[in-house]
């Protein structure tokens, strides 16, 4: 998988409406997947979100995850680590997040920060990048061995949309919020990113594997990631559980 | 605030229908207020529900706060307290779990089991509880000091409909994983309970008041918890902050 080779937007022919109306028929079915996944108590689902600044994280849990009921489901997002976490290894503050059994929990940026800005700043050599690839191969089989299913999504961006997505933070009241100058600051470094991107995804496909998603139509990126969890739990055996009781 | 004397009905002459689409209407201004709260990042909003089994406090998370997307909005509740938590004050687990600034947490069962389920168990005497009451209060007022705005719903439910809530959990197969043949012991606490929830309301009004909420019909509850979080939101100065950068 080359980034490089890979288009952001949607396949040409995509029909956008008829796209949209299956997105909704996959969030309905979302919904129902995971209460059963609720009510077994039996597996659990982790989505990893990682991509460039204004590649659409917050709009993927917004929009793909809108049906799943508050107590089923929930975020963290990791920001510079505190000195508390820094006295850790790199993956004990992920741990700590990591979802119970029935539920989902969206990483909002992830361990793989630990090789990726971590590197472009500096901060991490080749050597421990690529010691960390093992660490993070090795964290994940721990998870899915204990039934928690990974979907590692990397949302993939061009850098003009990324342009436009960042002036419109800086145009528009309701997104001023979200403007950082670090992230204009970062975007300098794109070239880097990406080269960073590219080495994690190679090194790290081995116990959850990446999906590549084109994310400059949004249209397309929820459909394309509403189909992925759909199709994965669907491969599930998510059963109601038997009624347990000595009153009948 | 006599329990006893308030209907666990809607009010007589409700409109259904109409009511319902308020509650929708209701539903989206929440959403709108929740998205300043969390770019203004000054005030949290804290709901705590309490109320007997199957008075539906699982129907409020999913039914009245399902515009919030997961990033702004997460549940905590709170089983038997482990050893671990044992080991500190009734309050220590309780606080960790509340809301970040810009955030809503539901609190589904709560610090107030700790003066209500212990007594019907007699873990807690009378004089525990009185103590407590003040210790509540006094923790209620150290979050809204810090701008956590504390919301108390009493989900107020009848034994009759209780019974047939119960009932139905084991008749459905959807619902199983509801059942537990613990709530049919406690149900026959009933009055105690009753009588400990009356003595509790009436002695933690001063931080935050508490909002009895007739739940048997359950469009009336959704509505009426949906009105009171959006006044109470719309009290507050929320505001967009101002666009924060050196770059221009």
């Amino acid at each position: 998988m080359k980034l490089s080779e890979i288009s952001t937007w949607a396949p040409k022919g995509s029909n956008k409406n008829e796209i949209k109306e299956l997105t909704k028929e996959l969030k309905q079915r979302m919904a129902s997947l995971q209460h059963k996944m609720r009510a077994q108590e039996k597996y659990s689902l982790l989505v990893v979100l990682q991509g460039m600044d204004a590649s659409g994280k917050d709009g993927v849990v917004k929009n793909v995850f809108s049906k799943i009921p508050a107590f089923g489901i929930s975020v963290a997002s990791f920001k510079v680590p505190t000195k508390k976490e820094l006295a850790h290894d790199f993956l004990w503050r992920i741990h700590q997040e990591s979802p119970e059994k029935g539920q989902i929990k969206i990483f909002n940026r992830s361990h793989y920060e630990d090789v990726l800005v971590t590197r472009v700043l500096g901060f991490v050599d080749d050597a421990q990048a690529k010691k960390r690839f093992g660490l993070i191969n090795n964290f994940e089989a721990s998870l899915q061995d204990n039934k928690t299913i990974v979907l590692k999504f990397y949302l993939h961006l061009s850098k003009e949309v990324q342009e436009q997505r960042l002036k419109e933070r800086m145009q528009e009241r309701d997104k001023f919020y979200k403007h950082s100058d670090g992230d204009w600051e970062t975007r300098k470094s794109w070239d880097q990113y990406m080269k960073y991107y590219q080495e994690c995804i190679d090194h790290t496909q081995e116990a959850a594997p990446w999906h590549i998603i084109p994310v400059d139509d949004k249209w397309y990126k929820e459909y394309l990631i509403a189909k992925i969890v759909v199709e994965t739990l669907e491969k599930l055996d998510l059963e109601y559980p038997d009624l347990v009781t000595e009153l009948v």
